[in-house]
């Protein structure tokens, strides 16, 4: 077969591994404990699903244009500014099947082969992927641990940055860390931007996951809504994972760009979920009241647990629904030095399985510390108990 | 702004000009006959929504996987496999978000910077867009007019081929013309892949969408189902434009390289709607059967209509919802030389809106004929008759 040599250029998320995996074990009839996935066990709110259903049954079956609905682009814009201070019109946003394909698209839009592009690692592995595949140069930065968070370690970032360095991968609101900026963290961030005439995607993400306070954008720091792009999902706060509905907040240059983009690719994002997305925003709230509240608590029970172990420290997080507990005292104690001997006698003994550090980047040479990340979104209180006990039992 | 250079290297679909051009005209309040939308104005069968609607239900709103739900991708593999004799199973198919993205990964699976890849002009625009925006160079070929409908003319095509030509862009029953390979045809083109080693998508979007006889394809020759990649919809025969639902139905190899891309790009096809798609193919077949009977209603409707005007000759094609008349005759007689003088004389003087030629890749030198194209698939019978009576009698 004759594949072309792009393709190996193209990276993957290895965390699908441990799905399957899990999957193998439970399909011999053991128990698994699943805090490896990013979907969410809980249905979409069933005023989303009626308008959907109701949609079909109007006809809304044919298709719609390639920029998205005018009615829920105009929806987004409002709602967008709301929260983030900014003054997008529906021009500015280009409806996607899912959060994700801003990536690529973005990436498509923006960066020319031999550009250099900041990224988070740990992060979410598509970017990576997306910059190399498109013939860019990924240059890595990384976290460290605050005081009730982890921080971009803005030495490392700002190490990288040569002339050639022309976009920041930026997801405040982390994943797998749960790392959210400071305002002072954000407002250096907006400097170094315009210092270095960066365009920003901005993975926004788990930006209305949040359990505490008000969410933060840097489309809000003056200048930034010419240079950023931000993903946007509906996937997380109205638990609509499987539907694949997002969108691209951007300059309206390149929301054009991204509207040829997808013209070229799926030529439009199916017509009648669009009308759902309307109601998930505009509609009664009680079912994302309900989603956030459940995993507010599947979260105080996993950070507390986590901490109860010894050898293992965890932040609490506001956003998001993942934790990146240090593991390093506990892999210590333990005897172990790699990450899938430890992950796999974890899952093996006791069912608990997640994903490392390594699902999530390569390791740099210097890293001294351990971190594994749990996903509380796909499991309920009782499983997190019953599987966290086997974990403080396994490794006592 | 600082788009990257590729994207100047990315097309459209210019028939969209044309639909912003009768929603002008529309919005002042005149009428408009709608010939030149691909879309069809008949709603999904109401049992394929009504399965969408319980799935939702069920709770299936969270991811499925990037290689789209097994249940469906089996289906899929026998319905093809019926049809076309083939021996896939769900290991050849990787659901897709439309048919449409199929192309792009197509390209991007096998096409390398500087390969030469066949395709037909006429044609779906973005054939040409996706080769040119990843590197690749386009060899068009033509259509000429056999007895009953349109061939495709080999010489054209054979003159084109040289070493460096990897990829044939085939689409039987084809869009705009309306063609259909004869088996001579179909086995000359089998002949031709093998001599010149060659990759095939065959974008058989409208195999399904017949009104008399069996289509064919070209998996079905000897060899031709390691070398071939089906675009595959359910868009045409189940009205589900809007849905955006396809698949790739491709040798394992590519197929692994599909879902690679899938994962990088959407993450996966909405979960529920997929569901729905196992209806479509396994469940009553009566909402299909009417929507074909009702777009072979039309088709009759148009083609008499058509062939009444003084200089326009027209085929009646068994397959696809497009009409590619002849009008030499008649813009000479009328004393037009500009396709765009006589497409929008005729809008502006009768509310007939329909593509030329124009639309589908740019003419050749020497093309003496000129022709334009009829979708009948968004428009009434009524308004059929109303339309093309006042064309009637403009083209007198």
């Amino acid at each position: 077969m004759r594949i072309a040599h792009r393709i190996n250029k193209l990276g993957t998320e290895t965390a699908f591994s441990v799905s399957q995996e899990a999957n193998n074990l439970k399909a011999q009839g053991k128990t698994v404990y699943p805090f490896h996935l990013g979907d969410i066990n809980i249905i979409t709110p069933k005023n989303v699903i009626d308008t959907c259903n109701d949609a079909m049954n109007k006809g809304i079956t044919g298709y719609t244009s390639n920029y998205g609905l005018t009615a829920l682009r105009e929806t987004l814009a409002e709602d967008i500014n709301k929260s983030r201070g900014t003054s997008y019109t529906l021009d500015n946003v280009t409806i996607q099947p899912g959060g994700k394909p801003v990536i690529g698209k973005f990436i498509m839009a923006l960066m020319n082969p031999g550009d250099e592009v900041l990224y988070p690692n740990p992060g979410y592995p598509i970017y990576e992927s997306m910059i190399e595949f498109h013939g860019g140069t990924g240059l890595a930065y990384g976290y460290k641990e605050g005081k009730t968070n982890f921080e971009i370690d803005f030495d490392d970032l700002e190490s990288k940055i040569t002339d050639k360095t022309k976009i920041l991968v930026y997801n405040n609101l982390h994943n797998p860390t749960g790392a959210e900026s400071s305002d002072e963290e954000m407002e250096r961030i907006a400097k170094l931007v315009v210092k270095h005439d960066l365009y920003v995607l901005c993975d926004e993400a788990y930006f209305d996951l949040r359990y505490h306070g008000d969410s933060k954008s840097l489309t809000s720091y003056p200048g930034m809504e010419e240079r950023c792009v931000i993903l946007y999902t509906f996937s997380k706060k109205f638990s609509m994972t499987g539907w694949r509905l997002g969108a691209a907040i951007a300059p309206k240059e390149i929301s054009e760009v991204i509207a040829k983009l997808n013209l070229n690719d799926e030529s439009c994002t199916n017509h009648f979920i669009q009308y759902a997305a309307i109601e998930a925003i505009t509609g009664d709230q009680s079912g994302s009241k309900q989603i956030i509240s459940s995993l507010k608590k599947r979260r105080d029970l996993c950070v507390e647990m986590l901490n109860a172990i010894d050898g293992v420290s965890c932040f609490s997080p506001n956003a998001t629904f993942y934790l990146f507990p240090n593991v390093t005292g506990v892999m210590d104690r333990k005897g172990y030095t790699s990450y899938e001997d430890f992950r796999k006698d974890v899952l093996y003994n006791t069912g608990v399985s997640f994903c490392t550090r390594l699902h999530f980047g390569r390791a740099k040479a210097d890293e001294k510390n351990k971190y594994i990340r749990f996903a509380y979104s796909g499991i309920d209180e009782k499983d997190i108990i019953e599987g966290l006990t086997k974990l403080q039992e396994f490794l006592k």
